[in-house]
């Protein structure tokens, strides 16, 4: 009998870690759906297996960490120690290779919670959210490691550039459907439209408010892209449609007050600025090769969320 | 009647934005006073027409993004949300090119409004000004874009350079008023004389002891820079004296308060940090081929002012 | 008689001068003692002659400034205005050549310790330390001001590199006792055996902890630094080892409360993330020529301590 009690206490802690870590995995996305989280790791999966395993491993490994840190309880079960860990070991495992590669993205799995701690700690008098920005940070991190580090391997697709002789080739035709799977799907670092319709459904279960405004976002995203002259190859890939997602989301719907009035509008509004973040970024880095990630998002968010403290009506 | 009312009503609010523009311009250089704003203003509009109006307009809706966001009047009313867009108004519409620049100048304006207001918050509790940091940022960021994005085009005079292939070379005559003057001009982008002659008349309005600092700060800057062995055409153009003469008015005189015995003398020695800090920063800079606007008087500001809060005689 | 007095008063003030002053050379490796501080110091005279009159100079302007600025008297008598100038006058002596060389690393030394005041006052709020910060990112300033100035000279040895031309040449044998103290005199910027060996016995001094964990953190950076990859040549100089060392002591003894449980263990995993903090770090500086000091120990402090604040058994 007591073996049977503390099995089931074993089953609940075990079921319980499991919803937060599907809810980490729908975090990457502001949403806390733990049924969300599970069709994001079905699209991953389906897209390739080992990635699967990864995402769930890293949501797993960074939820854990809070749990046994002793972390606020609350914020733990609503996957906040997850997102960035899922994050981080997904694009750690796609720009590494080599033998060391699952290693080397676990382990940044595991450094992302307790970069994420940190963060919380040191943007608690903002009331601002700490969003991906220790996914984005830590990943860079540990890609420039390569140059240094035999066993972090890069993936031949990042190459340094020298600005002085970067020359900007827009040409290609868009196809715009393609654009907007890809761009929801780019924020998991996939580019298969059937990962993009699965993620549009996993968001739009979580409500239609959110599938609403990351169509809005995405679209804007496209068409400011286009008009500003932005390189066709990647607009297809979705690259100026992911930080959009997020932004839109998160200006127009998750973090905004009822004395927010323009929050819709600020929100396509924020979604609109990361296209031009997007490009600053890429620049920014592209001496170092490093992807842009989703810092355009990240600094959109933070611009507008931080705004609308001192300008409440925005 | 009632449409007398109405209309001055109207004209009351026209006044005021109008006022509060002009003191925008003005708070560029840390004064708040509409007749200096409107100095400066002209003397502005006398270099370049069409700069004049973009400077009127960028302040006009950096205060007007203050007005309708619904922030403090007291700091709209002072100019605080205009100087930030005013400057990148200025900067963006010189530094870029083509058919869309005066429409990515306007929309910088609007945006830097936004990014002041998030600053505000952000360094909230520091109790330390947010100076020009918007407005430098938030340009880099803009110049960086044009890389990636076609309608963005950059003026010629903007290249990045190979850090490992720079070599210094500091000959040429030095014309010490010249440079003086290039100096005050240059806060605006101006190099022209005339233009620094009716600055300095801009702020001795409004009080000797700003005029002072600023020839103070300046001449320190000059001499320092010199000394130092900075590039005489630089000293010329009055590059290595705009920070200065920021900083020596800001840290002697806007932000100090009565237990600051050495605030004059602290004041000028910012000043002189200054003349580092723009090296380095244009070194650090190279590589993108940015300039390093006001960020050396941005550092050196808030290095004393912090530094002042645990070490109150500074 | 009243001769006598403020003899003795003098003589009373000089003494406690050259405590503070010991002491903040004992504070680089965060140890609060002066007997501590003259080992140290004695270590670097042997080493150079002139590098510790530098050093002790460097302390005691900074001291200086804390006591004349009315900074907090417990904070300036425990050494905490002296570090960041002790280091910084160090390297910019070793860093810089030529006849203002001097001159130079003692303004900087001065500046040091206005910045530290600043950064403490930015810091407050967070509760977690301000480190080494000021004194690297004011030298790397200092440091990349000489490619516009003439007056600032570096030293041959810091050379911009181009990424895209960068390749990674670990071979070459590794010596493990020579890496230990090497480890250890790099703070210092000494890579004599006998520095190292005396730098211990200052560590012992204050503490058979320190010293039980400056060497733990040490071996185990050096071991993780051999598995990754690290470059062979690095590691002998100690390179891999100096920043782990300063780690293991922050997190695992001076900064930890009671409910820290994990503090030892915590620190040990904080000095092996300095690793590849190190290889990060210094790959970024790659394109500027500029040595990554003691960055790698500050960021990954900071990440353990901040996620402390919420992860509190960490």
């Amino acid at each position: 009998m007591q073996k049977d009690k503390r099995t089931s206490l074993t089953d609940g802690m075990f079921l319980s870690l499991m919803k937060s870590s599907l809810k980490g995995i729908s975090q990457v996305i502001l949403i806390e759906n733990a049924v969300t989280g599970f069709i994001i790791l079905m699209a991953i999966t389906i897209f390739s297996y080992p990635l699967g395993i990864i995402t769930l491993s890293s949501s797993i490994i960074g939820t854990l960490i809070g749990k046994l840190g002793g972390a606020n309880e609350n914020n733990v079960n609503s996957g906040l120690y997850g997102y960035n860990s899922v994050l981080t070991g997904i694009a750690l495992t796609l720009f590494l290779t080599g033998p060391s590669q699952w290693f080397i993205a676990l382990v940044g799995a595991a450094l992302a919670a307790v970069f994420s701690a940190a963060m919380m700690h040191f943007m608690r008098n903002t009331g601002i959210p700490i969003l991906t920005f220790p996914f984005i940070i830590l990943t860079w991190f540990m890609l420039l490691a390569s140059y240094k580090l035999k066993a972090f391997q890069l993936s031949p697709g990042l190459v340094p550039q020298d600005l002085s002789h970067w020359t900007l080739n827009i040409s290609g035709k868009v196809d715009w459907l393609e654009g907007s799977f890809n761009g929801i799907g780019q924020i998991f670092f996939l580019d298969s439209t059937l990962a993009g319709i699965l993620l549009f459904i996993g968001v739009f279960w979580a409500g239609w408010k959110y599938g609403l405004f990351s169509i809005l976002g995405n679209a804007f995203a496209l068409l400011i892209s286009f008009v500003l002259g932005g390189e066709h190859s990647l607009i297809i890939l979705g690259l100026y449609g992911y930080n959009a997602i997020l932004t839109s989301i998160a200006v127009s719907i998750v973090f905004k007050e009822d004395h927010n009035r323009f929050a819709p509008i600020s929100g396509i509004i924020a979604a609109c600025v990361t296209v031009p973040l997007t490009a600053s970024v890429a620049t920014w880095l592209l001496p170092y090769g490093l992807p842009a990630l989703t810092m355009p998002f990240v600094l959109s968010t933070w611009l507008f969320l931080g705004a609308r403290k001192v300008l409440p009506r925005l």
